[in-house]
């Protein structure tokens, strides 16, 4: 079923010359399928189609947009097992994982199928003219977002589904009406084609114009580096590591023509554990930070990699206790020989660093390619001075960093760099904690009271970004219907003809959305 | 009144070496006063005073913060005349325009004082939690827009009030609780400073924190460059050439932590002419045009630069009466000798491509630095091959380019740069030219119907922006209500107590703000 080309439009091609296979982490063997490079060609024709194919969809309908989203669901689910098969032989995570991130996938194919259905996401605004108005009448302005072009999507090795071919920068870019080129995954090539047969087969059922979807299959960096500087493109969506995103927007930056990139990068998401806490629930959050530093062998953008605490007993207690908990947890695989090899280089860089001490590193026997869980801890002082304890280990692994006080820990937070979520572990001391609260505000994009940071709910209030290097660009979400905001631009029409306004702007609100008419929010027809 | 110094914060200071003066281009003299360029020790100790304010401003009320934008307004008109007059020695703009450009400052001020008075405008967003949901208990998630910190914004030479020291871009980054750098503009630096005097007192009688703003002087680039590189500022404005925005762009794009800048650039603002319209209206819109050109010395953003037409008599007959209305207009003063000099060397470099004629070439005497009107044509295949003829002229200058039909205007507007504006003019034709309305769509942010580009309204439904160059960013609008977006990023609570989340998530609703809730937009309490 699954040809190793490239989707160029709705046509399978492979032109190119060089090839590369994808590796199951849990036999430890190459897959069998040959996979072949995307050429110079086939990627000029993927930006011409989709260049052509922005003309109508631009201005797709959202009912027929929606029919689209929702046959790409429909066509994901009609593989069944085969697509979880896949999955699992390109990424090495269990058949549960599989599942439930398929379900992910539908879900936010739905949520945005539902959202432009009902269509008020376009901020229709209106203001009417006043021809009475001195000294100057007033012209009626009437303004929607538009989609801005073609999209460049660089899919996530951790989630195959959820965060990369069909996931949800794909769908949030199609959503606003914005062709996507996707630039697949080496580590999950097959999953991705799969995926991408069944966005061309939606695209095919309900009527979108050839071009509107391409996938791309590449093993190296050049074609991630011809596309962002191709004139076509007119955004970036990214989910991956700080130097991979920061490349892209270099490249980006340095353009005739300069466009976005929204690109989701690392974090250590940390968490401060409150006197109180370490005191009361030391033993209650010891376990529960357990199971999150391993959750997926820690291979989450949220996981929680550092715990900050201030120095004493209880904290003491604590250490031991996550160290007793997370010991019992049995190791998982990994998604790739280069990631775990990544994680083995980066805990070992840790280790190194003077003043570092690690608490548990468990060393039973585990299968090749498995991830075994350290965790590490350092005084305050010793963090502060050696920012390469502030860089992110992918993977299972976490620092405590025992503070002198509590003000070193405010210091600690303000130099920390941006971060997708923070988290504060307290009991009835919040209050006091005033200062340390702001400053981890002002580093985070998600601020987490008693709870874990894994687990990132896809609804209207979420935010997955944060300030850089968490993100490019922190007024923007990569979760959450909001996140198509990053692919919309506000357009606006002066006195424009009625007949010939979009529907959204029409006078009689055919279409019946929530809009801003003369500063009222209504639905109301003018 | 004016002292030549610069507000570190509510201080006066003048430690630098270099001073420079301002230029009465109507009476071609420097002004008296001499102004001192900020030193590197007070861009440092203003920086330092703007971090410390942002961590009480960003949590200051709605109510608070728009007591102080209508202070400054009431600060503004204190100053009655002396504003005005110092205004026109500093531009060589007419009393009148000065007072209508107070009028629209103040009315600026006022609207984001109401916005944020309001507030709603912070899109609060809240997902109650759901402890029965299977597999996952669903968490509690609120969200809101927040302020990013400090921002730098460089004040515009053509709005010495509206576009500079209290201008749309200070005004709208003060509303949304960051504090303001001014980089304030060399050619009006005593507006400047009478406008930052306002926003001072204002500030210290609404109580706001030492540091919320501050107003830098200097006459070259050295200080405008060290401001977009200094780790403290968060985001960046500007209003002027393609060449000084591109420039800070890319130096905030090479920071360590690359910064957001909005830029709002240079346009040619094209207009199409259809033929019923050139052949049943071509005196009226000539009429109209000669004025458009010709409004403020051509020294808009929105300025129509560039009518493309298709050839034959009526194109001729429009051309014939566009240039005889535009002669009877008496030239005006333009801002500085720099400006003109810069209009003299851009029209006289135009002059000199290949099959560029001149129709209109006002050359009666006029007073030194008043700048005279220039009416251009080419023809359509010559405009397509040389990109120079694309260039914006600022100043009293368009271009009427001759098509040579349909489809070669069709080609023009795709291959046009991005546009602040384009101007379709149509008698009972436009369903007629889908294909040349859909190009133009692309290249620009605001489409006008029978109309002028000049004017830009302050309301809900503007967006004065655009794809690049017309701005760095064209997801953003720098005119009207939601230019508060470029400088606020979303953040989202999880699980967070009632009694500590702010006014605006709080369940009560205390501020009866409309917030989105559950998927509803309500102002509802929880």
């Amino acid at each position: 079923m699954i040809t190793g080309k490239n989707y160029i439009g709705n046509v399978l091609t492979s032109t190119g010359k060089k090839t590369f296979k994808t590796f199951n982490p849990q036999t430890n063997q190459e897959n069998d399928v040959t996979f072949t490079e995307v050429s110079d060609l086939e990627i000029e024709v993927a930006l011409e189609l989709a260049t052509e194919a922005f003309t109508t969809f631009k201005t797709t309908s959202g009912a027929k947009k929606s029919e689209f989203l929702n046959e790409i669901a429909t066509q994901l689910l009609a593989f069944g097992d085969t697509l979880i098969t896949i999955y699992c032989s390109e990424s090495g995570l269990s058949k549960e994982r599989a599942i439930s991130e398929r379900s992910r996938t539908i879900f936010q194919l739905q949520t945005f199928a539902n959202l432009v259905k009902e269509g008020s996401w376009v901020e229709a605004t209106i203001d009417t003219e006043n021809l009475e108005r001195t000294p100057i009448p007033k012209v009626d302005l009437r303004k929607m977002l538009v989609p801005l072009g073609p999209i460049v999507i660089f899919g996530a090795s951790n989630f195959p589904l959820a965060y990369s071919t069909a996931g949800g920068d794909t769908v949030s870019a199609l959503a606003a009406g914005c062709p996507v080129i996707v630039k697949s995954h080496p580590m999950h090539t097959g999953t991705g084609e799969l995926v991408a047969y069944a966005v061309i087969k939606a695209a095919e059922i309900t009527g979108m114009p050839n071009g509107v979807f391409s996938n791309l299959n590449s093993s190296g960096i050049e074609v991630g580096s011809a596309l962002v500087k191709h004139p076509a493109v007119k955004a970036v969506g990214f989910t991956g590591s700080i130097s991979g995103g920061r490349s892209l927007y270099n490249l980006a930056a340095k353009r005739p023509e300069p466009i976005p990139v929204f690109a989701e990068m690392g974090s250590v998401n940390p968490v401060i554990l409150l006197p109180n806490a370490a005191s009361i629930k030391g033993v209650h959050w010891a376990k529960k930070y357990a199971n999150s530093i391993t959750l997926g062998a820690g291979q989450f953008c949220t996981n929680p990699g550092l715990i900050l605490g201030t120095k004493g007993e209880d904290l003491t207690n604590f250490i031991k206790n996550l160290a007793k908990e997370i010991i019992k947890i049995e190791p998982v695989c990994m998604l790739h020989p280069n990631i775990i090899g990544a994680f083995e280089n980066n805990t070992s860089r840790m280790q190194q660093q003077l003043g570092l001490e690690t608490i548990v590193n468990y060393t039973k026997d585990t299968f090749k390619n498995y991830g075994s869980q350290i965790i590490t801890t350092v005084d305050g002082a010793t963090f502060l001075e050696n920012t390469t304890l502030h860089q992110e280990v992918f993977g299972p692994f976490s620092m405590v960093v025992q503070c002198e006080n509590v003000e070193q820990l405010a210091i600690i937070i303000s130099k920390l760099e941006g971060q997708l979520t923070g988290t504060i572990l307290a009991e009835n001391e919040l209050e006091s904690y005033s200062e340390i609260v702001n400053a981890l505000q002002n580093r985070v994009g998600r601020i987490i009271f008693n709870g874990v940071p894994t687990g990132v709910e896809v609804c209207d209030a979420m935010v997955h970004g944060g300030p850089y290097p968490a993100s490019t660009d922190s007024r923007f979400t990569a979760v959450g219907i909001n996140s198509i905001k990053r692919w919309v631009r506000p357009f606006c029409y002066q006195n424009w003809p009625n007949i010939l306004l979009p529907y959204e702007l029409k006078n009689e609100n055919p279409l019946n959305i929530s809009r801003l008419v003369d500063g009222k929010q209504t639905t109301k027809k003018i």
